[in-house]
């Protein structure tokens, strides 16, 4: 089973407190990006793996589209969801996404977003995805960079010519990485990024884009420190599509 | 003009001591790698970019090829490919890759090893090498890895907890990178994984599967020292279809 630490009162507090869950979907500096890579949504079934607060099936449901289905593994999240973002054609599921079972063919467009790094048991997630579409629709998915991810120290540190330099090291080796987020210990799965286009194509998926997402130059001229975002990136974007 | 530092006596000398031009294909440790994203030669022409010393172009005949081409910029290497690769069925030609004119569905297949990182023009170099292939051949190329050739310097450091580090930064910035390799001031193209992979797709590749080469088990028995490929992705492999 995945760490559900969303579930821990006090990571919850903290993350409930963080821009992006403050002001939705315009509070993550990535979705002007994500927006880009997203298909017409209309009349579409959306799935969204990891919903968090209900924030993109909401918007998918502005959108046009029939249906959504949230899942989420916090019942904080889901309860959250059901009060922010409550619309008679979205269901709030609590699943562990590890045991996903999802019907075939029963989406048009699946998201997911900040999620797939807590994820042990990778393939069998995006096997479950694929059948779960129906054919030439799209997956789009946002996942912390294996960059980010990699290595045993995610700090920053000053390098002798006084430059800033991301500690890079373990990047090929595959495994669990504790973090310390919001709080200690949180349990993330390193995973490279050959790992991750592979599985896709191997799955049935073929690549139409991916984006290593970096702020754009209006963004840090208001958010000046965003400039270590230049150094190492911290998200991946990737959209894919299920092939016939 | 791509800088031609293969033809600097220097650097040549030292290049062509290197195990992977003594002891040809076999002498690269990703050559084993790069094998399995080969397609079946036989009756192919072949399209070598950055032939060197023409060591893939006369393995592609071993294969049954129908013919190659092996294209590279330095004076030196054509002429040590003419030496030690003749074969009827091959050609070689001195021409600067930012500049190469090819004619349309000509080739079966594309490949190219350790080059594509000294183009600058990047996506006018794949526009050629796609409209030179005829519908469904295959590209195989190797470059150096993103993570490689972003930094200001790409020399391993020691960090507080005695742990190796890649001291990564300017990841986003795409740009010129001036290293020291055989000799000082060689001049490299920085871009990043996803510019590589949507300039392909952009222009109408279909991604087949990419690799982030890291040694065998086997192989870091023999050499212990290449446990620093594990810190850091050196070489990146690419196996892409021209779509109809």
């Amino acid at each position: 089973m995945t760490q559900n630490i969303y579930d821990d009162k006090d990571f919850f507090k903290k993350y409930s407190a963080l821009d992006r869950q403050v002001r939705g979907l315009d509070g993550a500096p990535e979705w002007n990006s994500i927006k880009k890579l997203l298909p017409n949504l209309k009349g579409k079934r959306v799935l969204d793996l990891g919903c968090g607060f209900g924030w993109f099936c909401r918007f998918a449901i502005e959108q046009g589209a029939k249906n959504a289905v949230g899942i989420d593994i916090s019942k904080n999240m889901i309860s959250t969801a059901k009060t922010f973002s409550s619309n008679p054609a979205i269901i709030y599921k609590i699943e562990d996404l590890e045991k996903l079972q999802l019907s075939n063919d029963s989406y048009d467009f699946a998201y997911s977003s900040l999620t797939l790094h807590y994820i042990k048991n990778f393939q069998q997630l995006i096997a479950a995805i694929y059948n779960s579409l129906t054919s030439e629709s799209m997956f789009v998915f946002t996942m912390e960079h294996p960059i980010y991810t990699a290595p045993s120290s995610q700090k920053f540190i000053i390098g002798k010519d006084g430059k800033r330099i991301y500690p890079l090291n373990s990047y090929q080796i595959e495994d669990e990485r504790t973090s310390n987020w919001l709080v200690n210990g949180v349990v993330k799965h390193h995973r490279k990024m050959d790992t991750i286009i592979n599985t896709l194509i191997d799955t049935g998926f073929k690549i139409l884009h991916i984006e290593e997402w970096k702020p754009t130059d209006e963004q840090l001229k208001k958010n000046p420190e965003w400039s270590e975002e230049l150094d190492r990136p911290l998200f991946l974007l990737v959209s894919a599509q299920k092939e016939e």
